[in-house]
This record gives C-alpha cells, structure tokens and sequence, in this order.
C-alpha cells in the first residue's frame, strides 16, 4: 500500500507552496483551495488519555480533536496496592484509544466543510515514555495474549513506574566502575524509569513474563508498529528519540550498550537490544494498514512516522529551533534546545539528554527538565495560604495579584526550587527545597512570589549551562497552562532570565508536534523547519525583559546561586552540602521507627 | 524613720525560722501565726503598666495584687509620628502609677484575714531597661516641671526607644578601635537601647534638656530614690544591675568608661557619670519616706530595696541559682543564669551581659536572650496557616494539636530562628529566617513545628555557649504564657535541651522577685537564696527529656549547628555566610527604590 504516500507526495508539490489561505476567495476559488487542502493527523499518548488532533498543514489550523479516557486501571493507570513504585498501562487501550481518537476526529473533521479523509497526507504519534512494554515473536504485546491479560508484569511499564530503582542504582554504578561510555549522554545518572531498569527488573520479579518476550518495544515505537502492521519484533522501527535517550542508543558507541555490559546487570538482558532501524521521525514507520485503516475511517496506505516521545514532538510544535529553548510548563517542565549536528556538541554535565536528531533531524536534541513548577505554586497556595486567599485555584489567584503587586528584591527572600529534587542539572532527586531571608513581617505573597522567582532562577540555570557549552538560548517559547494563564510568571521569568518569554500559539502542541512529523514523513514538507514555518506560531503578547528588573535579579541570582552550589554539591555528612541528605536520612528513620 | 526597718528585722529574727503554715491549727495557733506573718511588696514596671504584689515572706504566697495602666501616650508610650525609633514615658505615669498599685494591694490584701500594713517587712522595685530620665540639681525628674512637661526628650527614654542607633554605634566602634575593654561584658556590641547611647543621643539633639540635666537616672533606680526622698543626684543609689548591664560599669575597670572614652563620642558626656553607691539589689536604697507611706497606706520607714531590671529580679523569683537557667519566655526570651564569683568567670563570647551579683549577691549574673520566640510561632500563625486551622490564637491551638502529633524528624525539616535577628550568641540583628527540607508534600504543621524546635535549637545553643566557659546548666525553669499554654514547647525543649523543662510557680515573677529583694534588703532573709527556699517554687508538671527523642533531636541540631555556623558568621558578599546580608542589601535598595 505504498502507493498512497509518494501519490500524495506528489501532488502536493505539484501544488507547490502556493496552497494556504489567502484572504479573499472567488467561489471558483474556494472550490480549488478546498481540493487543495492537506491535512495531518497527530496522536498523543498521555498518561491518562489519548489525543488526535486534525491539522490543515498550510497553516497550522487545528480543525478537529478527539481525546479518549483509558478505561483500564485508576484513570488508565494499573496500580498495585502492595507496591506504591508500580504503575502500568493496557496495551488494549492504546490500541482502542486509538480508534477512537482517529475516527472521532475524523468524523468531526469531516463536519467542516474543508475537510475529506482523502485529504490526511500523514499520521505522526508521540506518547509518553519511556513506556516500554514486552512483545511476543509475532510483535503481539504479551498483554493482549489470554495468558497474560491479567499479569501486570505484561503490560506497558508506565514512564512513571519505579519500581526497577536497584536495577538503575546498578546500571549506574557499573557504567561508572567499568568506565563504560553510555551515561555520558543522559547526565550521567540511569533512571529507575528508563528500559533497561524495567527489563532487568521484569527478568528478576517476573521471569515467565520475560521468557516469553520476544522483545520490548517503546510505546512510542509500538503504535506506530501496530497501526502501520510492520510488527515483526525485527522490522519494528526504533524512533532515536527513545532509543537514545532511554536506551543508552548512540552512534559514539555504535547503537546500544555492549551485550557484555548488559549482561553485566543481568544475565540474558542482552536479548533484549534490538535491531531494527533507528530513525528520526521525519522517516515513516509505514504506512496506515487496512485493517486499522478501516476502523478509523480513513484510506489505507497514509505514512505514520516513527514515533518520538510526547515532551519532544511538543517542542517541535512549539516551534522549537536553533536559539530557541522550549519549555513545556506544567506540574514540571521539560526543556528541549536543539544544535546543529555540525557543532559536534561535548556531554554537557547535568542535561539529561543529548541526543541526535532526538528532536529535530539534522540537530542534536537536548532535553533537560525542572522537577517542580506548577507543584510548587501548588503546594504552596494548597498547603500554606492563609484563609484570606480563599483555597485551592482561588488561593493561586489572589496569591498572584498580591505577589504581583511587589517589587522584585522587596520580600529580602529567596528560595531554592528543590521541593521535588533537581532534574537539571544538579540530578539529584535528593534535594529538598529551602527558603531564606524570612522576619517576622514575611507575608504568603512575598513567599509565593519568591517560590515563583525560584522556579526562574532554575530555569537560568539549565539556560546558563547549555551556554556554557556553546548552545546558544537566544529566546524561550513557553507552553502549557501556566504560560498562558499566569502573566507574573511570564513576566519574571523573562526578568530572571533576560531574554524574551514568549508563548506557543497551540494549547496542543505535542499533538501538534505529531501532525508535523505526520506531514514531513509523508514528504509533504521537505524539512521539519519547513514544516513549523507554516505550522507553528506564537501568540502575539510578548513578554520582554524589563531593564531595572533584570538588575536586581542579577543580585537575587548570584545569591540563589551560592545557595544552590553550596546545597548542591554531591557532600558528605556534617557539611552544608549534606544538610539535605542527613535531614532525609533522619527522616526516613523517624518515619520507619526507630530502630 | 530608720526605727522601723531594724525592729522589724528584730521581731523577725525573735520569731525566728518557726513560722510558716503548718497544717493544722488550734484557735491559739492561729492568732498567734497571724501576728507572726510578714509580708514584701514587689512593684514591678513593665512597658504598659505597673503591677503591686503582696506577697507572704513565709511561703511566697501571693495574697494582693493590683496593676495600673499608665495613662500618657498610647498605652503609656510617647511616641512621635515623625520617627518610629521613639518611644517616651512619663515620669508622672510612674510616681502616680507607684501610689495606685501599693494603696490597691494593699487595700485588698487589708481585705484578708492575715495582713495588715504593719506587717509589710520591706518593698522592692525592678523596671524596663534601660529607660533613663534626666533629673535636676533636686533630683525632680526633668519632665514634672513645667519647662519640660510637653518635651519629648526631657521624659523617660523607653528601653526599646532606638533614636540613638547612630550613638550606639559609634560608642562600639570607637570601643574597638580605641581597644578599650568596655564591651567585653556586653557580648561585643554597644546598643541604642542603652544608656550612654540616650544620654549621647540627647546631647545632640535635644541640648536644652541635656544641659539643664544634673543627672541620667535608670527608672530602677529612679522608682526607689523617689519612694525614699533620697533624690539628690550624688544620693542615688544605683542598682548593679542597671549599671552594669547598661552603663558599662565594672570593677575591672574601676566602675564606668573613662571620661575620656565617654568625650571622645561627645564632648561633655562624661559630666553623666554617676558617683553614688552602686549596690546589688539586697541593699536598700532607703525607707519609705513618710509623704510616700501616707499616700499608700503603709507606714514609713520600710526598708526599700535598690532597684533592678525586671527579667534579673523575674529569675530570682522563678528560683535562679547555680546550676538553674530561668527562661522568661514569651514573645522573645531572656535566659538568666547565675555562677560563683569565685569562678572568676571570663568574657562569655556573644553572651549579651555578665555582672558580678547583678542577679544574686555573691554571683555573676549572666544575661543571655534569643530575639523572637512567641513572635515568630504568632507570625506563622497570623501570616501561614492555612484555612483549615482558623485563624489567630485558634491557628495557634490547631497547629500545635497538629503538630504535637508528628514524632521528631519525620518532617525532614531544620530552621533557623532568626526571623527577628539573633542576640546570644551571634549578636546580630540582621540575620534573618531559613527553613530547608521542604517538599511538595510538607505541611504547615510540621513548619510550625520545626518553627518550635529551632527555638529550642537555640536555646540549647545558648546553653551549650555558657557551658563551653564552665557555667553548668543542669535545669531550665521556664516562666511565661508559653510555658503554662504549651505542653509541646515544653516536651521539645526538654527533649532538644536534654534536660528537665520546669514551670515556674508564680505567674508573677518579676513582681515576686522584687518583694524577694525586698525581704532581703529589711533583712527579713540572710540571702536571697534562703528568701527563694521559702518563697519560689515550681509547679508539680516537670517535663523530663524522653531518650528516643534526645536521640534523634541530637541529629537534628548537628544540622542546625551546621546551618547555624554558614549563616552565622561575619560574611563577606557572595559567601553563604553573606547570603541573609546581600538579601538585605537588595530589600533595602528595592524599598527605597532603584538608584
């Protein structure tokens, strides 16, 4: 069915670049645009729903959305009461959110008067991760099998499952005693969430499960595999995305870590490395087949693009680019950058991941992330604003007027941004956080604030060490619901970090992300940039530095920045630098009993 | 008048140590018990009011007490809207306020069937301080003649009146480069809350009152002088307390600061030198004088008791001695310790007063305090705790019941308790607050509760200074609403301090304190320590340090210590030990806006 691809390929550009939406129409006109309208479709796997978002790729306009709540589990994720660490998803849903999603959208689509199902050029998914879930030698997910449907060691290992922390704590530490390469690119710690901690863990608590896996594949990889029918555990397409920031993939070392490494942790756990292509997702992983095809309502033969992880597709739709940071902003953020290949980028310590082509084809992809934004102006105005600012989203609100009625450096307080660890680029999830400069007038808004000033003085941080290592941040597009309903946090992070703060035009970027990549796969685009030219915007309010703001928080900053390198160091007991990690200690002793 | 005192003491000696309140009585006991009973009057002057207490030398019975509000400025206080630092009172308020309490405790203490005037062996006084007043040739208080009624400098010049900041400065500078030893025994710093700083402070700025002043009278001194006629300047009597502690005079250096020091910072100053005899507070100043006596309705010549600050003559009533730090707790604390002069006691860094039987005759009085206790649990209380836990005094309960439900260290959270400066042992007011170990899930009652043992953090500090130069504390009577309200602020310092927290049985401890001086001084008592045995005691809830918990508080104040010891020091800008003063620095720059 490849047929349907280069087809489509090609009449759009016989179309050219002349397709989009003038303003003015003539009748006849009309009718010849809406025949040259092109469409794609983007899917994004969250934790507890799936998206599919209809694009009109000459502009960008999202016409259609369908999301589907998993049906499994609590709110889509399987949980064990025994084991807080354990979270786990259905492949079932994933396949039925699916064809939900895509057939919604597309019905509603077809409600508007520009849109036939003739005219999608490309699907592109994201999806959450690293979610890796166990295949049989069919590429059947073990969990769709009678004999597994229940064991939740067969289902997908949701990004946030945890309980593999002694297989990374190993991973870690032998990669660094064997002076292996492979955690120079993920900052040098390998995370309890990552594939080869859940496969390790999976061959130890459940070994009928393993044996019985042909492989694990990404759910990033596997919609794309299920959806296109290329699902032999050989032919599945690897996105580099997730090969090479969860599963250590990287041309440095000629794809994955050795067998022998890897059996070093494990016993067999080299079985598991996989050996289908590793491509961006600018390359197709097939084409729509005709089964799901005909449950969606769409043509068999549409390109799927390899799948990429949903923080990175976001960037791409936030319109991500050389100087250009995104940070999605949420609960916490995740930051991408990209740097031309050519730049032939060191490690750099502390970002989490620096991947080629992760993000953009032809750029190394860096992500980074902070582990707490929105948690913390949560936990704040849920855990300590006093009545007079109301409870719950109300506190948050009269806590941002209030605080925004300050003058930067007036409370006299700053705070460190710790509360949930530090992701970038101190990698610790030991930290805790700190507030100093309190007297006996501190009030909530000056706290409030001062926790928001944190949270931008860690997100100068991650900008300043990236510099540090020649990736230039030139300006910062924000998305996510924080940057478009809170104007104080826009306006002091562009204070904090000196550089414009503006914010993505789409509320759905990482679907939209994907309906980039769709298009690109598809050939419709020659480039991702091409692509985000046309398809990617910001909204027109701008945040710029203001001058006298930006001086005083270059004071407040140098001052967080003592804080944070004192706290911050890796330190031993008795030291400041161990006052966090004995203060856990001690509590981790009071709370298990004394012993 | 003399007769009075000395066959009062007769009689008393006569009875000998045999009365007192055995448990049962005959009729003919009785009578002959009520004749034998003899009473002191402790008049206590705190910021707002006086109290009188009639107090049973026997046993410490308090059998009258009755207060006046003074009725200048606003509750009591003179203030000027032109400049915050001043703080005035009248004489006027004191000499009618005198009259008012001792006839109404007396008249109430008429009303039981024991007392009557006759049997009122000897008064003592102890007041604010240091709250100088300037007096004429006569000794007549500048601001009861007409000239000087309505002039604010010409009044009493309140303890927290803090116009001479400049002066007080100057005097610890020009201390320390002349090295001259004066602040030795005042923790290093001279402050404006002082004596020479008002005195200085008056000279520059109010010259007409300066010069018609003969002498500067500490109001402990003031109060007794005036109730004996012994007024004129060369007269007075001065308490050690007031002198030493405030007027840096010490017999190491032959009484008070050279007159060439005190020129040195104004010319002239050193006129206010003061000649009369300096006594500890077991001496009497003189007797009450006939034209007092009539207005109060006792008889003159009552041996009165030579005056001194009120939290030195507190301890003594809370039962102070060797081994027994008295901690008068409440918005702030003043911790008073006694040791032997044989121990020849050297300087005590950052322990803010050390003077030879300023508290007890015969020992070091040492003076310690931290500067916000209460005020920085009713901060939290006011500023932080969320609706759930009301608001107010109602806050306060919820968050202790709250509170007092966590076991120690299960918060994994340390503070500082420097959210009003730090007095012992660092000596600076501009440190400020820091709480580390926060995380998304800390709660407001385990930051009021870490709030609670960072006080007791340094509280245990300022024992542990005292004991490093050899004075033992082996016991800590606590006085104050804290003490009575708060089980919890008990147990934690009991279990943090690793000593037994016990409750003062008085609820008026300063006001006892001065009728135990003046017992002493009508030689009513050899000494004061056998005044004590008699007439202090503490309630029957001793809170006994509980090991597990000893244990793990001993954990936790190594990190305070370490904290402590970072934030602490002198700090340059841009070391952690500058953190809380670059912060202030900025705060200040913002308020007063951008240069």
């Amino acid at each position: 069915m490849w047929w349907h691809g280069p087809l489509r390929r090609a009449a759009f550009h016989s179309a050219g670049r002349l397709i989009g939406c003038p303003h003015r129409f003539s009748p006849a006109d009309i009718s010849s645009v809406i025949m040259a309208q092109q469409f794609a479709i983007g899917v994004d796997y969250g934790t507890n729903s799936v998206r599919a978002l209809v694009v009109n790729i000459s502009n960008g306009a999202e016409i259609a959305t369908e999301v589907y709540d998993y049906k499994r589990g609590d709110a889509g994720v399987m949980l064990d009461a025994a084991d807080p660490n354990l979270a786990r998803q259905s492949p079932a849903d994933y396949i039925e959110g699916f064809h939900a999603v895509v057939a919604g959208a597309v019905r509603k689509a077809e409600q508007t008067a520009c849109f036939s199902p003739q005219q999608v050029v490309g699907i592109g998914v994201d999806t959450t991760g690293s979610t890796p879930l166990p295949v049989n030698g069919e590429g059947v997910a073990l969990a769709l099998l009678d004999e597994f449907k229940d064991d939740l060691a067969a289902q997908a290992w949701l990004w946030k499952d945890h309980t593999a922390h002694r297989e990374a704590e190993e991973i870690t530490r032998k990669a660094r005693e064997g002076e292996y390469p492979y955690l120079a690119k993920c900052g040098g710690v390998y995370s309890s969430e990552w594939y080869w901690s859940k496969i390790a863990r999976c061959m130890r608590n459940a070994p009928h499960v393993a044996k019985a896996a042909a492989a694990w594949v990404e759910l990033a990889d596997y919609v794309p595999a299920y959806v296109t029918g290329n699902l032999h555990p050989d032919a599945i397409v690897r996105g580099i995305c997730g090969a090479g920031h969860k599963a250590m993939y990287h041309l440095e070392w000629n794809g994955l870590p050795s067998a022998e490494f890897l059996d070093s942790i494990e016993p067999g756990l080299s079985r598991f490395r996989f050996t289908g292509k590793v491509v961006p997702s600018n390359h197709p992983a097939g084409v729509l087949c005709a089964e799901v095809a005909e449950k969606v309502g769409l043509p068999a033969g549409i390109p799927v693009a390899a799948g990429a992880f949903d923080a990175h597709m976001g960037a791409v739709g936030s319109g991500c680019g050389e100087g250009t940071l995104v940070k999605i902003m949420g609960t916490s953020t995740c930051d991408c950058m990209v740097a031309p290949l050519a730049k032939r980028l060191p490690d750099v310590p502390g970002v989490c991941g620096i991947v080629p082509e992760s993000i953009i084809p032809g750029m190394y992809g860096l992500e980074a992330g902070q582990s707490a934004v929105g948690d913390i102006f949560n936990w704040f105005a849920k855990r300590l604003a006093p009545a007079e600012f109301g409870s719950g989203g109300d506190a948050q609100v009269k806590l941002t007027e209030a605080a925004a009625k300050l003058r930067p450096g007036e409370s006299g307080l700053v705070a460190l941004d710790w509360h949930n660890g530090n992701r970038t680029v101190l990698v610790d999830p030991l930290l805790t956080g700190l507030l100093v400069g309190q007297t006996l007038h501190t009030s909530a808004p000056e706290i409030y604030r001062a926790l928001i000033e944190a949270t931008a003085y860690g997100a100068l941080t991650i900008i300043n060490r990236v510099e540090e290592y020649d990736v230039h941040v030139a300006e910062v597009i924000v998305c996510g619901g924080i940057a478009e309903k809170n104007p104080l946090v826009m306006q002091i992070y562009a204070d904090v970090c000196n550089r414009p703060m503006k914010i993505s035009r789409s509320a759905q970027t990482c679907a939209l992300g994907a309906a980039i990549f769709g298009a690109v796969a598809a050939g419709a685009y020659p480039t991702v940039e091409a692509a985000q030219a046309n398809m990617t915007g910001v909204k027109a309010t701008v945040y710029e530095p203001i001058a006298a703001n930006v001086a005083v928080y270059a004071k407040l900053y140098a001052v967080y920045k003592t804080l944070h390198d004192a706290f911050g160091s890796t330190g031993f007991h008795g030291s400041l630098a161990g006052v966090m990690k004995d203060l856990i200690a001690i509590r981790h002793e009071a709370r298990c009993g004394a012993k």
